[in-house]
């Protein structure tokens, strides 16, 4: 195995594999991205996106929407895109305001549509698992892990996070039955007293903390195997830069591999999306 | 806190509770039963519901089937059964023969009245901490947790079992941010090397193995509180009878309390059942 695992050749093959796939469709899948307010961040985000999806031939529409929308003019329009054919994909981009409820707007985008994957039903069928639509991340962190060929079973994996989007998802994908999975998975978050305790155990850490550069040297075993999925905004004297969970440059010795920020999970993240819209294009054309 | 943690005294109030609500309603919710094929087992805790609802006014209609039925049959007969207004909850006897997909069946029975907790729109809304059905045993151990008022949040939970019925469900509940909740979760199963390295450490240690008192004294910590989900058949002498998971002779002294079998979460799990009847019953007249 490399020691720093890099989305690189990995996303390279998924996406000329999705490239394939989708011109022999002769017509191209579309996904409708919802943008509530304004974030640079996010913006910058779905730009990428884009970039990405025209180059396998998705087609993407971004809705822009004011950030005063109220939660039943959002609902309202998710209904007319789940009801419109021509509709393959939504997507409703993170962080919502707060007047939205986010279970809600889950709840009402069509499973068959909803390549977030937060819908109850996809997130029930990924714990019985069954075919459904996986949310990006968790999918990207599995990716990752079958890709390095980095053995899961019986391993004991520290997960730090437990958040609907990353955390929760990922601890059930790790203890399935399926390959890659397997895992012994113990999951750590903000109540954990003495998170060293555990994380020092790892021979498998994954950290989705949202804290820069929080997991240091001594937090961790020598040759346990890292996958950082934070993206933290940090700036340092000039310039603005992102960052991981975990204090790379201190941990790369101790590590027998870890992915970089940015460069890792983040950059399959999106390739598990535009995965996901391929896989609900054609459940759709069954 | 007991050292035995019983189901009687938690039991006792939630059909006192359930009987007030339901003899409030002037009606009668009713519960269908689908057991397919012969087994004693089944019968007997079928009987002990049929027992429980009836005192507290639920009315009971079980469906005998035959072993050999056929899948699309089984489906067809939940479709009528989901579309019947005088029908408020639906459960299906576990095991299932093997020509019936146990997901299908789920996914087959509509969230409102699925009473088991297993389709993927109760698993999934489970997941994201909004009102659900929850299943019977997963709720029961919560529901033990909660009356003996053990402190779960940041201590070190183990859990054996990740079964779809019980290991995994229960990993998500218990790491929730809701109260009981907030542990730190290490999930152990069939794949762990050197389980006994993890049930040391546990605070709280929650066995869902179905193996007869696996669990010996020298696999626990001092003060360990045992919740023993196990219940499981064997022969001794003449005389057949149930034990959990846990070897409660040997770890009773070490532990700082351990719930019996038969007489803990087993009896728990069908006062949550019955609660769920009355909960899906409300949902539909709303």
């Amino acid at each position: 195995m490399e020691k720093k695992l890099l989305a690189k050749p990995l996303i390279k093959g998924i996406y000329a594999e999705l490239k394939d796939k989708i011109a022999a469709l002769n017509t191209e899948p579309q996904l409708t991205i919802l943008l509530v307010g304004q974030d640079p961040a996010a913006e910058f985000y779905i730009a990428n996106i884009e970039k990405r999806a025209s180059k396998v031939g998705i087609r993407t529409d971004i809705k822009k929407l004011p950030t005063k929308i109220k939660e039943i003019e959002l609902i309202n329009l998710i209904k007319e895109l789940n009801n419109d054919d021509n509709i393959n994909a939504i997507m409703v981009q993170k962080p919502l305001p707060e007047q939205i409820d986010d279970n809600l707007i889950a709840e009402t985008i069509k499973p068959e549509k909803d390549v977030d994957g937060f819908n109850p039903v996809n997130l029930g069928k990924m714990l019985l698992e069954t075919e459904c639509l996986l949310a990006s991340t968790p999918a990207a962190v599995m990716e990752m892990i079958g890709y390095y060929d980095i053995e899961l079973s019986g391993k004991h994996t520290v997960l730090c996070g437990r958040s609907h989007i990353v955390g929760k998802p990922l601890m059930n994908l790790l203890i399935n039955k399926q390959e890659p999975g397997n895992a012994t998975v113990t999951v750590c978050h903000s109540k954990t007293a003495n998170l060293s305790d555990y994380t020092r155990q790892a021979d498998i850490l994954i950290t989705a903390l949202g804290k820069a550069r929080f997991i240091k040297e001594d937090m961790i075993k020598k040759g346990v195997v890292i996958l950082d999925v934070g993206t933290n905004e940090i700036v340092e004297g000039d310039s603005t830069m992102y960052v991981g969970d975990v204090d790379y440059d201190t941990c790369y010795q101790k590590a027998a591999a870890i992915t970089p920020v940015p460069g890792g999970i983040g950059s399959v993240t999106t390739a598990m999306l535009l995965k996901n819209v391929w896989k609900a294009y054609s459940s759709q054309k069954k």
